[in-house]
């Protein structure tokens, strides 16, 4: 029953962003299985200085290029938005909720952008009001409501329209223009959307934003995408008759998750820009504009991992399962439920035996009464029982807050952020 | 672009459960349009009459055959727990959280049965010290806990083995057995199970918990899953040598989601009973046995509805979307994305606009980043615009506790129970 196999999958990605003392994994200079003992589990833990290090890779790259807003919807913890903010990032929202914990973790109102399809009065009363770098409409019932909101307070409001690309220019596992979808406008409405928005006094049309997929892990495809987002500012300049301010080319930016995925490589997207750089250059309606550059998983996303407690191990019809204390209702995207159409295993591993050379097939599951509770199937890990840990890995982005907490009632994940050898526990 | 259509999916069932008065759909005596107004959206509306009335049809086809435990996952708010044991109903619980929740409603612990693949050592603590009417084991290590526990407080717990029947014994959208999966123990180690959990002096093992699958519309289906599970509990109480105290039969009633599924026929379940009755009848083993049947769904899905406001309507290459203020954080399964192959549409209708013969094509999103976050593709729908309602039905269960509630930080739903012409908040 136990092989001498390749490296699990995941192993790589261990040994890429964090540290291996014996048989521990290490992250921020603690062993999961010390953090896992003071904190308890089920555990997010995030490691601030892969955070750091993977926002310093993008921002480097893009240098001279594009600013980096985090996007706060990967994880809005404060102490993380908080992060990023001292590396230099501004932020990008999708919601009041995440406006307020910008605010908590410290963001100016300029350093704010603001999109989201279905953006409510009340959320746009509270932003103007507070103050917001930029507003991006995706309607027209938006443009009418920050006009509006704009008038009361005697205010003229910044905005960006959010264009929905044409169906060539779109890339990523999950496109989010080209087909018919509820964001934006499309391209091909450009003139007559641009004519509607300026029909509103206090509505200051300054920008675009253009976003055409996400989890792109095909840096030569991002550069495409972003080169004809360029050409859509182009032609809102002209079409405008003035400079743009602001050309926000989204985010997109994506990490490997399942096996033989590899990452986005960052030296090809620094190939691309300087031809991009040149395009802005020769329009002297886009010379002076400043390109935004929105990730969230790719900066959040490495550095954290899920921790869950092996509970009971048991073979059923050839199957080893191991019953954790953690799954689906903490971590959906990992249990394949959030948007996956086949369910592959993003990487697992056991981070207190990472030395164990001999492996065994077993399906990691959660506690929940759902055979959709499935953190892993038939992943190779050491011949684990009960009282022992398994980690998945990538866990940064899209974890607690993407997954159906109160799902049977039970307890929340803690998290705790790493650096430095120190470990201290997050509320969320 | 408006078209004479067929009834709109959903209609039939809106009918069915509710009432209609003029435009207006009515929960409780009390207009949606009404609650929406008062309690604001996106709103769970909970009617206790048609919950009461679907659990009465069930109790009394069961009658004199199975007694009903409530599946507190289904729907953990205190009030609707509260409301299925003032019927007389039991519950059937899944985890600590659920426990709490159950006393809280007023359950007392012999009501109680706690099934579920991963109990923890704390849970067990707590249930055992508190009292519970039976633990369904699920794995070795259960066994000894309990064991433990029960020694160290000078008590015998009783205990139900939950077993995974052969797959010849299957049924439903969602099979839980046959295949290898995490829940209980596997029918063909019946032997081997009795023998090893009967050596634990502290663990009284009185019944069997047989659950082959969720949602399951298909009544003879049922019916003949259950004769298995008579089946299994003849040759457990053979081998035990001892009459059995309970025979839960496990939930596993469905509930019409898509069009063209009809409801279960509790027509056909009831013809069905007489034989299973006279084959416990026939065996001094189980004819004293107290048989359990654990609905969550079936007596608590179709008495909700989700309600949402529309932000923005938009057309988008020949597509027409209603962007809502609701979505997939609230209600992930009508998104699609909990356990769904192929997007399918829950009923969802305009519930101020019910006689409107003119509908048009619809495709209902909420208010989040992602493809991911809609409700209905192509829903026929009067022509609304931003302001106006759309509610998705059969609500009832798995909706709020089975969602990404924190996804992209925005505010929970409030949830609403109506009845006799009253509505009240209620708290989670």
């Amino acid at each position: 029953m136990l092989d001498k196999a390749p490296l699990p999958h995941g192993m790589d990605l261990a040994h890429e962003n964090f540290a291996v003392s014996g048989p521990d994994l290490i992250l921020g200079g603690v062993s999961v299985r010390a953090v896992a003992e003071e904190f308890g589990t089920p555990a997010f833990i995030y490691d601030g200085g892969v955070m750091r290090r993977h926002y310093r890779a993008l921002a480097e790259t893009l240098s001279g290029f594009a600013a980096v807003h985090y996007s706060v919807k990967a994880n809005p913890l404060r102490e993380i938005i908080a992060l990023f903010l001292a590396e230099g990032a501004g932020v990008e929202i999708a919601s009041v909720g995440e406006y307020r914990a910008a605010r908590a973790a410290g963001a100016r109102p300029e350093q704010i952008l603001f999109a989201g399809p279905g953006k409510r009065q009340r959320e746009l009363e509270e932003v103007i009001g507070e103050g917001i770098g930029e507003i991006h409409l995706e309607s027209f019932e938006e443009a009418e409501r920050v006009d509006r909101i704009g008038e009361a307070l005697g205010k003229t409001i910044k905005v960006g329209l959010r264009i929905n690309p044409v169906p060539s220019a779109q890339a990523g596992a999950m496109r989010m223009g080209g087909k018919p979808t509820a964001f934006g406008f499309c391209e091909e409405d450009l003139a007559e959307t641009i004519a509607r928005i300026g029909g509103h006094a206090h509505v200051d049309l300054v920008g675009i934003h253009v976003y055409g997929g996400s989890q792109i892990l095909d840096a030569q495809g991002l550069i495409d995408q972003w080169r004809h987002a360029i050409g859509i500012a182009a032609e809102t300049a002209r079409l405008l008759g003035r400079p743009l301010e602001t050309i926000d080319l989204g985010g997109g930016l994506g990490i490997p998750y399942y096996a033989g995925e590899k990452s986005f490589d960052l030296a090809t997207l620094k190939a691309g820009l300087p031809d991009l750089a040149a395009l802005l250059a020769a329009d002297p309606l886009l010379a002076d504009a400043r390109v935004v550059v929105e990730p969230g998983r790719f900066i959040a996303g490495p550095g954290g991992i899920y921790v869950a407690e092996i509970n009971a191990v048991k073979n059923a019809r050839g199957t080893r399962f191991a019953v954790t204390d953690g799954g689906m209702h903490h971590h959906l995207a990992a249990s394949g439920n959030l948007g996956q159409i086949i369910k592959r295993n993003y990487p697992i591993l056991a981070p207190a035996r990472m030395n164990d050379a001999a492996v065994v097939a077993t399906t990691v599951v959660g506690p929940l009464c759902t055979p959709l509770d499935t953190l892993g199937r038939d992943v190779m890990l050491p011949e684990l029982g009960a009282g022992e840990l398994v980690a998945v890995l990538q866990s940064g982005a899209y974890g607690p807050t993407a997954s159906p907490g109160n799902f049977l009632s039970h307890p929340p994940a803690v998290e705790v952020l790493v650096e430095d050898g120190r470990a201290h526990l997050l509320e969320r």
